[in-house]
């Protein structure tokens, strides 16, 4: 991505004006994240709030109140920066999301995901940006370019589909919540790797060549990533599995796992590779390999503690988000025409709701044509919850407009600072407004199933103690569990899925390629070292 | 401590000469931590190396590499930064030692730890102090003032005992371990609340009154940070208990211990407080009540979570330390006057030895006066291995010494730069030297009994199934056991301490307000919420 630190630097040398006032505002920062924490418990069972909505709203009060406070000169503590962003708080998010995915799931229906996320995002930020083009250029709104044109659109084609996400329950619904999670993640990669693409790229001369440049440039990004991402995952599990790492320590088995993933970002970015991509495969190959050959505390221990960091770099976006949204900096620039920015915000919304649309109902029905029983198909529904989980915009968009319209957080061009006030307007309006309306939608599109909620319940409670968040959060053991039975002992409900999905056949293969080559090399279930007296050992001579 | 940003931010600014750039180092950075970890795990049997000297050694070269390199123009990726250590790197460390220390036998050899760690230190420092004063007075070394050769007793006094801490096993010498770890923590702490309260102090006009100040205003520190840790500890514990976060998700019980923790650190610098202290003994008491009030994976994870981030810390720093060497610029400065630089870390070097001395023999003479069964009395083979843990010198000192003696990692004073060269030839010369002969000093004065350790492995693999690295490494799990039984079912090898022990009697008082009054409120074991079903429950049932 090339981001570097330089906004980094500036936004500490924004911070170290004094050293105490740096310290006051970690503490505030930290104080509000277990604020945030502790509220979001309380709220848990509200009808309309979810966690984000409570921390992108406490953001925004403290925002009020620090603005109070200073007289009207700033609102925020640390200035937004895309770097803190894209180098520290999205890797453990983007990490996490592939560690714990269904990863059955994720492949069985693979080609509607990558339709979703990938075609889907272009016709999005296509049609996006042939609406500003249109519009923007009656309006009056200042110099503009193509490229901040096709800028807008990449950056808000990118979606946030946490909102929906935290309310769907994949254990009832799992083709959409796989649908709706593997969308959210390779969107969130392809609108990076388009607005990545879209600043390289000279784009003063247009011709057809530039077009097929442009399209085989973002083929090469997503498959290298892919692979690299991929082969870190592989090198850790070798590694891992050859040394044993956990016959002497299992700090080193952990330190090893979070350490690699990392490097696997780091090195996507060194060689200007999406490293979103990278490690979203690098948290899939883990998980798949490295995590079958680690001792059992460590197995407990990366599953929630990767969990965790990324839940907290999730809070600490939206507050952030949330906290910056009253830069008194950006709105001074508009306030003499608060006609032009609420027309320009009103205006991208409606270019969400409409490219949202464009995309999902036409790629529905793409994807049903190819699917021949009625279960498998994606009812109208569906399809509008699909819609819905990704009309809201979050941090992705946020950085990506600061990327383009700032200096390193800061801006004196008028036509920047109404993209940037509308950038904001439409993330928080989207956030707050459709997130609250987000689960009495679904409780009235999917209304629960009494009789299916409680053998849910039920069949849970017998396989595994867990806690209640889990039934959210996928479960990894639960989730190998169903793979390893998946092609042998085919379940009541899943025979015809068996019989019908021609993708089921492609899983077969790799289960066998996998079970006869990758396996015996780079561990995972079923293929670990044993620990004598381990409980490794103990539930491994059950397995065999 | 008010260190602050700033050098955080020339650090930053160094790095940023061009994007790229920094992405390399911190993929150099990151690949050598893997390097590190992995060279550790296949040294671990060795006889001689352990983790740090290791990192150290591997810094060093890396160090020569870049030199190579870059044409001897500089030898690290990363300027030392004492902020980075103090900020980020310190703090996990410190509270993992508070979260691991087996409670009850640091509490049973309280006194004698803090006179190790607390007067000890002063010993050691004012021995120093004296020696340098006496003797660079006599050199030709450049302007030094009195607060620059006490800020010199207060660097070397600072001692790294983590690689006697690798060597010692804690199951067969209890009371050994338990008094190099505790005086380890006090001795960092006193040294960083001494070498700040040295440079707060207006040293030109010295009288009687100064020295009463002086030590009143420690004790105040002391105190202070104590409680605030303390107040942070339970207060983590009481709403995690009050509002049952685990109920929801895990992820949030370890989000927030997580932060708690950091933010009680942050409160005390905050407050102009020793952080230090305050998160370690926010470590204690998390691990006492705390812990227990969550759920049963929650309690895996921050176990191993906590100790897998400390681990990381401390191989970064040795990693740090070892690349920062080499630094040319510092070298410069003191080419021209080899002889010198020599002299000086020799009599340093020699002061740590006389100071050390002076410290360890006669407190250990007087501990032992006080104890009346000659089992509880600390013999002449411990006493040496005392004295040998603490001669090691490590990131403390190099980040005081940085502190005192540069300007954000820079510096232009001949007397200044041989300052520094001194403190990183004292902190290579006895890590690697000392570290090296730490194993074999051990194996020579506490000779392996095998029948002891035959039946330790047995009982241990009776007890609970575990990693091998939880014999060094503190069991919670097994340590709150202990504590359980310790007052009612005294185990054969304790009847005679708890008859002599004057110690027992407050702690058993403790264990009596424990039991009545702190536990009901803040929770800990045997005072938890019972989830239905959790396997808590099934613990619990049994416990009662």
């Amino acid at each position: 991505m090339g981001f570097g630190l330089d906004a980094v630097v500036s936004k500490l040398q924004n911070l170290a004006t004094s050293d105490h006032s740096s310290v006051v505002s970690m503490n505030i920062f930290v104080a509000l994240l277990c604020a945030c924490i502790v509220i979001g418990h309380l709220l848990e069972e509200n009808r309309w709030m979810n966690e984000s909505i409570t921390a992108l709203l406490i953001g925004v009060c403290t925002g009020v109140f620090i603005l109070l406070v200073s007289g009207g000169t700033h609102s925020h503590i640390l200035v937004f920066s895309e770097d803190l962003f894209f180098i520290y708080l999205l890797p453990p998010i983007i990490f996490n999301a592939g560690f714990q995915v269904k990863k059955k799931q994720f492949f069985v229906n693979f080609i509607t995901i990558m339709m979703f996320g990938a075609v889907g995002t272009l016709i999005s930020c296509t049609i996006i940006t042939f609406g500003v083009t249109q519009i923007f250029k009656r309006m009056d709104i200042g110099p503009m370019e193509i490229g901040d044109y096709l800028a807008i659109g990449a950056i808000f084609a990118a979606t946030d589909s946490v909102c929906t996400l935290q309310v769907l329950n994949q254990d009832e619904t799992p083709l959409l919540y796989s649908l709706v999670f593997g969308e959210g993640v390779v969107n969130d990669a392809t609108s990076v790797v388009l607005f990545n693409a879209i600043q390289s790229f000279d784009l003063n001369q247009i011709d057809p060549s530039i077009a097929l440049q442009f399209i085989g440039n973002f083929l090469y990004l997503f498959l290298t990533s892919t692979l690299l991402g991929v082969g870190a995952g592989l090198l850790s599990a070798y590694v891992i599995k050859k040394l044993y790492i956990g016959r002497h320590s299992t700090d080193r088995e952990v330190a090893l796992m979070m350490l690699m993933a990392y490097l696997s970002y780091m090195l996507a970015e060194l060689c200007y590779l999406s490293g979103i991509l990278t490690v979203f495969f690098c948290g899939i190959v883990m998980s798949h390999y490295t995590w079958h050959n680690v001792t059992e505390s460590s197995r407990i221990t990366t599953k929630h503690a990767f969990a965790t960091i990324s839940f907290v770099a999730e809070i600490f976006l939206f507050l952030y988000v949330g906290m910056d949204a009253l830069d008194i900096e950006k709105w001074r620039f508009v306030s003499d025409r608060p006609g032009t920015s609420v027309a320009v915000s009103a205006i991208l919304m409606g270019l969400v709701l409409v490219g949202r649309a464009a995309l999902v109902f036409p790629l529905s029905f793409l994807s049903n044509l190819a699917k021949k029983s009625s279960s498998e198909k994606i009812s109208f529904r569906q399809q509008v919850i699909i819609w819905w989980a990704g009309l809201m915009r979050g941090a992705v968009s946020m950085a990506l407009a600061y990327n383009q319209f700032t200096m390193s957080g800061h801006t004196q061009q008028q036509s920047n600072a109404i993209m940037i006030t509308s950038t904001i307007t439409v993330v928080l309006f989207s956030t707050v407004v459709f997130g609250l309306m987000t689960k009495p939608l679904i409780m009235i599109l999917l209304p629960p199933n009494p009789n299916k909620g409680t053998s849910t319940t039920n069949s849970s409670l017998n396989t595994e103690p867990q806690s209640p968040k889990s039934v959210t959060v996928p479960l990894l053991a639960q989730e190998s569990e169903a793979d390893l039975e998946g092609h042998e002992v085919a379940r009541p409900s899943s025979i015809r899925n068996l019989l019908t999905r021609p993708t089921h056949t492609v899983h077969r293969l790799w289960r066998k390629f996998d079970d006869s080559f990758m396996r015996p090399v780079f561990g995972g279930r079923g293929f670990v070292p044993v620990e004598p007296g381990s409980p490794t050992e103990r539930n491994g001579l059950a397995w065999h």
